[in-house]
């Protein structure tokens, strides 16, 4: 196991703005405790849309594209930092193929924090439940109140899913535009570069490429969601390389095949238009099993090798 | 600027539980932009209590004790991994000077999630506006809907101090015992090891080490809140060392005086009986100016030496 020398590990609190809240009433609490009560006044000013970026320099990168990590729906950045079952995660992967690697925390979501509602947002989030998690991310079978059994071949660690709910947290849906905003400035900051999106942020990767083809060298979408309507004209990027990763066990969720069925469509406007949009189909190319969270499961080092083959080949 | 050399860089949730929730509506909302309605059903388990922490393993430590870093309330990780003017944060520097660092985000905080309220949480959550971080901060003078002039000498970086109000997330009033159980399973996976906590942090960390004293070799407590009241009896810490670090500008605050009587009281109770209760009052050793954050400090290195200074010669 190398090694990995860095020159830097520093974090970024990127985009945002301030909001004002008043009218709210004045409580009075004991905030530290055995320190007596004191007023508490949380009428101010509040940063919102702001995102959490942490960036890993190596001293050496193999590679001038640092990778952005963007979780999907629901999650944080720490889906790319370990493994349910205790492996490394892709973050160390990268990283040791030669990547500075900026791992981030969308707008709302992990240490990118968030904000009150209704006074800032206007809703309240959602959250995902353990069991729908268990569904939605193609582990196994529903079961009334709990688990049910794993799909056969099933590669995720499905016995230590419950270390991977330890990682969801709420999301709210209609934010999508405030997202963007932030994920704008941070291609700004970091671009250009390759972005990899897990699910939802695989769709905010294939949204920003277009808003902002310049600095983006590559999106690469694992099972990513949310896709761009297919153009009716020109394709902001068509010229930027695109692959879509895709797992296993789809015959179990009719919900996921309309959702790949979105980006079958835009991936062929690409195609359409002369782009590079590429599928990595998993069990087509001999690996069976994999779940929505390839990266999680035990043969998740062969799919991001195979990942980073294509990278190199269609970035060079 | 030497290098950091790692053979490990990995994240981990701590402790916590599942809560089962039931009898929510069924919403029908989209979930996946373009990927029309579904239904939403929010019934069924959560993870609640739980807290994240990131390793960091040196190649070739100089230490033998990892320095786990816990933050203040309201506030996150990030605040040990870059400074608001753009400068690497104290975990760099401590990887520099040859410790391993975990940086945690306590229960509710962050990356750990957090849970519905009020099915789980009883209660919503406090916000601190920035106004009221300008104050409490010890930043500078207050003033009618905006910030005042910085203290005279401040060495907080006050023309970034938006970059840490964009830091600042919700928090909790009573969860203490949830986040204190969290930490204890913290200590059994890393201890023997250093804590430094900021604020409440530090008071944590403070009563983590009463707790379970043979998992603590030394408390580092950076302007540190919520102390435990001086023990009658034996003091179940003594044979820790302790360390209290205090900024500058307490004269504008009888909160800040309030709250230091406190560690003041407990630090007494630990001499006393014997231990190792030591205070760096910065500007008595001739740094003047900080804030309450001084590893945000434009002088923040300086204060960290002195730190270091200490903590080797109280481990050895």
């Amino acid at each position: 196991m190398p090694e990995v020398c860095l020159r830097k590990i520093q974090s970024h609190f990127i985009g945002g703005a301030q909001r004002c809240v008043q009218d709210l009433p004045i409580q009075h609490r004991e905030m530290v405790r055995n320190g007596g009560q004191r007023a508490l006044d949380m009428n101010g000013s509040y940063a919102v849309g702001q995102m959490y970026a942490m960036e890993y320099r190596l001293a050496r990168p193999r590679s001038a594209l640092p990778v952005l990590l963007w979780h999907g729906g629901g999650m944080t950045g720490a889906q790319w930092e370990s493994t349910p079952d205790g492996r490394e995660g892709w973050l160390w992967r990268l990283l040791q193929a030669g990547h500075d690697v900026v791992v981030c925390d969308a707008v709302e979501r992990g240490r990118a924090g968030w904000a009150m509602f209704p006074e800032i947002y206007a809703e309240a989030p959602v959250f995902r439940s353990a069991q729908e998690a268990w569904r939605l991310f193609r582990i196994g079978h529903a079961a009334p109140g709990g688990y049910g059994a794993p799909f056969a071949g099933q590669r995720f660690p499905s016995q230590c899913f419950d270390e991977l709910v330890k990682q969801m947290v709420p999301r709210w849906i209609g934010h999508e535009a405030m997202a963007a905003a932030a994920y704008d400035a941070l291609l700004q900051r970091f671009g250009p570069c390759v972005v990899m999106g897990h699910s939802q942020g695989g769709g905010f990767a294939a949204h920003a490429a277009c808003r902002q083809p310049q600095l983006v060298r590559a999106v690469i979408g694992i099972e990513p969601t949310g896709m761009p309507a297919p153009h009716a004209g020109p394709q902001p990027a068509a010229a930027i390389a695109h692959l879509a990763v895709w797992g296993d066990h789809f015959e179990h969720s009719p919900q996921w095949q309309t959702y790949r069925a979105q980006t079958d469509a835009y991936w062929q406007g690409l195609a359409r238009a002369g782009g590079r949009a590429d599928v990595l189909d998993l069990p087509a190319a001999g690996l069976r099993g994999n779940s929505h969270f390839c990266m999680l499961d035990t043969n998740g080092d062969e799919v991001l090798q195979r990942v980073l083959d294509w990278l190199k080949d269609s970035t060079q």
